[in-house]
């Protein structure tokens, strides 16, 4: 999509170049149309399971978003000095958005949002600092309900957009914080770290105790059903108790949704934003090396937002990424309606527009251009390049 | 939809409010549904007249842009340093950014685009700093069929959101160019502001020579068909005559597109963009103080972009301002599908579920919740209240 432009000095200006910045991109009417189609089949999917869609400002003060994401994610985000002197940044990601949002005066349970964000640090799995993003929050109401409902929703927009065999895994940052307190661990970061590496060095330069080493060794290597949080109480004791009831109601519900063999669980699965404070998943595709889409519960965050006691779960859809795995299948984008042409020979635009007109009238599209006809007027039909109707 | 938030202390950061900065907002599902019902009007009719969707990249260098827009619009972007030094600025206008992906390898007749502009200066008119735009550009081609086409789709745009009685008021660049050539006036800024302004006192100040303020005081004057540019021709003398011919065919494929009598020539027209260097205009609806769109010829603009020889109009339509004029006229943006309402007593979760799952899979669209209800489940139409289907 980019190239070299043209080289011209003009009043002042040295137009080396004309593409886009690095990490951004415009999307040609070809791509433009995948992404709508990817958008349509979500959007209709979220409306099928009552969610409604909201647009969020593009702009927010700094240090609200870093309130909800924390200063990691806060640091790769763009940030611009008001006239006022105040620090606001550019959407990066919509979840904390909508957190600030119903701190005012929303009240809707469910929420979504198809929105591009942006990023000052080049996102390596989409090779791009602008990326689309489609999420659904769900808020208030039973914690493992809502949980089991925003899982079962990610695994049905999947499934809305034919990428057949999606799964998703199930971890816990609850389960992490319960371990690392059960065995006196303080550093978060150093231990998820070794966890996400799956290294067995790493985990021991972590700890010394030798049941803490079993216990994140059964969290980074094992995978299942709900039965992988029996294992882990064996080994951890009574701590875990209440997260094995609570895995096995999660899967209880999945098998109601229909999809409880599409999710596995996963306690080594960690997602980079601060809010998550409960289960935390991330769908995937096979014959697709990263995840499409993820989210997690976020009951913290509310919180943050002076929200005590409100609960909240919701994931959010690489749109970028289900382009692009929806193009390595080679996918149909549905079927691009190619508008008709009008063509008239000069000195017969006023005719050519007056049928034009009808035409559309009539429901269908054309344009209508000036060409080389052998009679005065001709329609063609895009797809086979031959004349429909001559003479009309 | 802003209001002063929950105050608190944590960690560092001093929550005093919520809100959105200044000039930008949220859309809640209530007002989103009022933007996406127009931007689905207006993308079916810009498909029907063979327009194709781009998306633009939301960041450009902030030179690509001054070149095409001109100093005074540039002045109003949002703008970065990046890392490597080089000045970008935010999206605030599309027209550009199309001019720009034309210079590159996108060869296409008929663009538009749906698009969130972003401008430093607050816009007084959309009392914002963000807002939404839905452009069309038709590149190439005879000058006057597109110029004809532009503003015949900007009638047709307002009518498909039927928004009865739209007008549009078209001058012309080339005109006033002219006519300061005509009686060496160099301060196009002058001239200009006291045309929009309409004062006969600025006009006198702008220039001595008695013809110029009687040939500019009839542009700022005088309404009407094409013949308006008769008089004018018989004011300024033989320099006019291409015009005039140019603005009598354009009048007779208006009349051909149906459109003729809501489009008026008011030489007054100015916009405030620099790329314009052929007629400009602006769609109005009665009872509406401002333009609701507008747009122009911009071969200049193409030239800047290396395009030489390349003809290009088009023109915008403020989606918000659509919104707008739409709810002042108490207009019902489209039906809103409620969703059902499956609710449960505690303990019938896992039935409650499969019972949505079969409603969705029969087209339904329906949210599961617990709730008090007299039996295990309870179906409710969002619309009455009440029951639609008892113990199911």
């Amino acid at each position: 999509m980019r190239s070299w432009g043209y080289k011209k000095w003009k009043e002042g200006i040295y137009f080396t170049r004309f593409q886009t910045p690095r990490g951004f991109r415009d999307l040609v009417p070809n791509d433009a149309r995948k992404y709508a189609f990817v958008e349509g089949r979500l959007r209709d999917i979220y409306a099928k399971w009552g969610y409604r869609e909201v647009r969020t400002s593009m702009m927010d003060y700094y240090d609200v978003i870093r309130g909800g994401t924390g200063d990691w994610f806060a640091d790769s985000l763009f940030k611009f000095q008001d006239s006022d002197g105040k620090l606001m940044s550019l959407r990066g990601e919509v979840t904390t958005q909508i957190a600030r949002m119903l701190a005012t005066n929303l009240k809707e349970r469910r929420l979504f949002y198809i929105s591009n964000c942006l990023k000052y640090i080049e996102d390596k799995a989409l090779i791009g600092r602008e990326s689309w993003q489609a999420g659904a929050e769900l808020i208030g109401g039973d914690a493992v309900a809502s949980d089991a409902e925003s899982i079962a929703l990610l695994v049905g927009a999947l499934d809305a957009l034919d990428l057949k065999g999606a799964r998703v895994d199930v971890g816990s940052v609850q389960v992490f914080r319960i371990l690392m307190s059960r065995f006196g661990i303080k550093d978060y970061e150093r231990i998820t770290r070794s966890v996400i590496s799956k290294s067995a060095d790493d985990l021991k330069n972590a700890t010394d105790d030798k049941d803490a080493i079993d216990a994140f060794s059964y969290v980074m290597r094992k995978r299942g059903g709900p039965e992988v949080l029996d294992g882990l109480s064996e080994i951890a004791g009574g701590c875990m108790e209440e997260q094995r009831d609570y895995f096995r109601t999660l899967f209880r519900l999945l098998e109601a949704y229909g999809c409880a063999d599409r999710v596995c669980v996963d306690l080594g699965t960690i997602r980079e934003m601060k809010y998550y404070n409960g289960i935390v998943f991330e769908g995937y595709l096979s014959g697709f090396g990263m995840p499409v889409g993820g989210g997690g519960r976020y009951d913290c965050m509310m919180r943050e937002f002076g929200l005590d006691g409100m609960t909240a779960t919701g994931f959010a859809l690489s749109v970028d990424l289900c382009v692009k795995a929806l193009e390595a299948r080679g996918f149909e984008f549905g079927e691009r309606k190619v508008p008709l042409k009008v063509a008239y020979n000069q000195g017969k635009m006023g005719e050519a527009i007056r049928l034009a007109v009808s035409m559309r009238a009539d429901g269908k599209n054309c344009t209508v251009d000036a060409a080389r006809c052998e009679s005065d007027m001709e329609v063609y039909g895009d797809s086979s390049g031959l004349p429909l109707e001559k003479g009309v």
